[in-house]
């Protein structure tokens, strides 16, 4: 365990990813209620909602209402997703309450792009290479590099270690022609693919070849292997992990309305605190919170430890 | 990963495990069809019943009709559960059928043994002497060592490691006592307070005094961390697992009547299987039988890769 690291930087993502996909409809004033509820909890970067198309994504259709009405926190980062620049227009419209950070998406299947975007990987690379300039011109910093189906794809089926180390050489192109200053790789398992294996894997062969860049793993529980990818990642050395509260959402476009959501938070947290490295989280207050989502959405959600209930509670029960 | 196990012996407790537990009544031909449907996947160990009390356990009242009615296939393991000489003579009765193995099962947690035995430690040890030797003297083999709560308790807390230590001494000296070959100590997250690091710590410290003896390991999946924890026990070199198909299961003594049940067979054996761990299970077979098993519940399992389907079948598609 002498490789492990001291802390760890976890990236709330629930309010987004979950009320992406909830069938819902989800009242704005519940997704404020979650929102601010995480921030209580020693959370300190909170993705509060995506500025996606409202016909494609309706659960999304109030990111203007909820960003507008949640009370930030001091201390606290909130952040929405966007892909474009209609986004990036409707998120700097609250520049004084989000932290808008740019990004180079791409993804390492083909097939997942063309099923999810409706475009070719190349089309991707110039549409993604004409939005990095254009969230440079706004005056937005530009430094991660974002990879989804990093570790395999639905409709592609593995994804070869060599398949994502081009995609991020393609986001690097684009980052030197557009003058983006990359500091962060960020990997996502969209369809739940990864294995610890194949995490060691890919980020063996990430770490070779760019041995200085941070790293970052998006992962899903869609096989329910989410907790053990990320005490694979936390041996190698990763320190910066999203995760959604109660293990909230899914990947709506993958084709599976039934799989699971992220990797729950709060099992990430537990995992980490256990093992001695810190999260600034309290796990207690984050399971109360747990348990408001899945209030808020009306069904049980996939974290087990919800429902069980933290070890510090047995712990000061049997003292 | 070099130093992973090239496989893995699995042990699956899905009908004794789940049936225990759930509310049901559910059908002796149901069980009946569960156990042959497992039996047709690979899995080469299959424990089919509790001989317990059937007022404390009504699910197994028909143990009896269960263990006479399956159709045992060729090179499968049977084997049924049982504390006492009653439970004993009961498995006798089927000896040509299931494979009676005796054991020696311990807690390390005196206020769990108080709790789920309403004995004391002490007491259970005397008990267990005379079980050990009424095993024996019914020409039983003592091999085995069970200990529950190993690696933390909900009505004890946090057990050391020594405890442990001292625990299998206990059982040690009963053995010698009565006569019994010890070549297995199986360790039990009874309630679910596992961590990659605690099992490191634990297989660590019984490895340390007993470099030779075989381990298994018992995981429950309460706050979700059994698929991180078996991945911890892999890279041990433990080569022995129970799990229940679907996450059967719980613990209906532990207070948490939501808790999550064990570890799920088939998250189990994409973990090994995407590592190179040979299980001799055909997994998309055993994702039918947890779908089966979903179906005779009544209720949906904690098993995320049942609902999601395995990654070859969607190589297969993708191909």
């Amino acid at each position: 365990m002498a490789d492990l690291p001291t802390h760890v930087e976890i990236h709330e993502e629930g309010p987004r990813e979950g009320f992406q996909i909830e069938p819902g409809p989800i009242g704005s004033a519940d997704k404020i209620r979650l929102i601010e509820a995480l921030a209580e909890t020693g959370l300190r970067h909170v993705q509060v909602c995506s500025f996606v198309n409202p016909r494609l994504v309706p659960g999304w259709a109030d990111a203007e209402a909820v960003v507008a009405g949640f009370r930030a926190r001091p201390g606290v980062e909130y952040t929405g997703l966007f892909f474009n620049g209609n986004g990036l227009d409707r998120a700097l419209a609250f520049r004084d309450k989000l932290a808008i950070r740019g990004s180079i998406s791409l993804t390492a299947s083909d097939a997942f792009t063309r099923r999810n975007l409706h475009r070719s990987h190349a089309e991707n690379v110039a549409a993604m290479r004409q939005h990095s300039a254009l969230q440079l011109a706004r005056g937005i910093p530009v430094n991660r590099i974002g990879v989804m189906a990093a570790f395999g794809c639905n409709y592609q089926g593995d994804i070869p270690p060599a398949q994502v180390i081009r995609t991020l050489q393609d986001g690097l192109a684009i980052a030197t022609e557009t003058g983006a200053d990359i500091t962060l790789f960020s990997l996502a398992d969209t369809m739940g693919w990864a294995t610890p294996a194949r995490i060691e894997r890919v980020i063996g062969e990430v770490r070779n070849r760019w041995p200085d860049m941070a790293l970052s793993l998006h992962l899903h529980d869609t096989r329910g292997l989410a907790v053990a990818n990320a005490f694979a990642g936390l041996k190698l050395g990763v320190t910066r992990y999203d995760s959604t509260v109660g293990g909230l959402g899914g990947c709506p476009f993958a084709g599976q309305p039934k799989a699971a959501g992220n990797i729950c938070t709060e099992e990430l947290v537990l995992l980490c605190e256990e093992m001695g490295i810190a999260t600034g989280v309290d796990l207690d207050a984050l399971i109360e919170v747990g348990r408001m989502a899945e209030a808020i959405v009306g069904h049980q959600l996939p974290s087990e430890l919800i429902h069980a209930g933290s070890l510090d509670a047995f712990r000061r029960k049997a003292a």
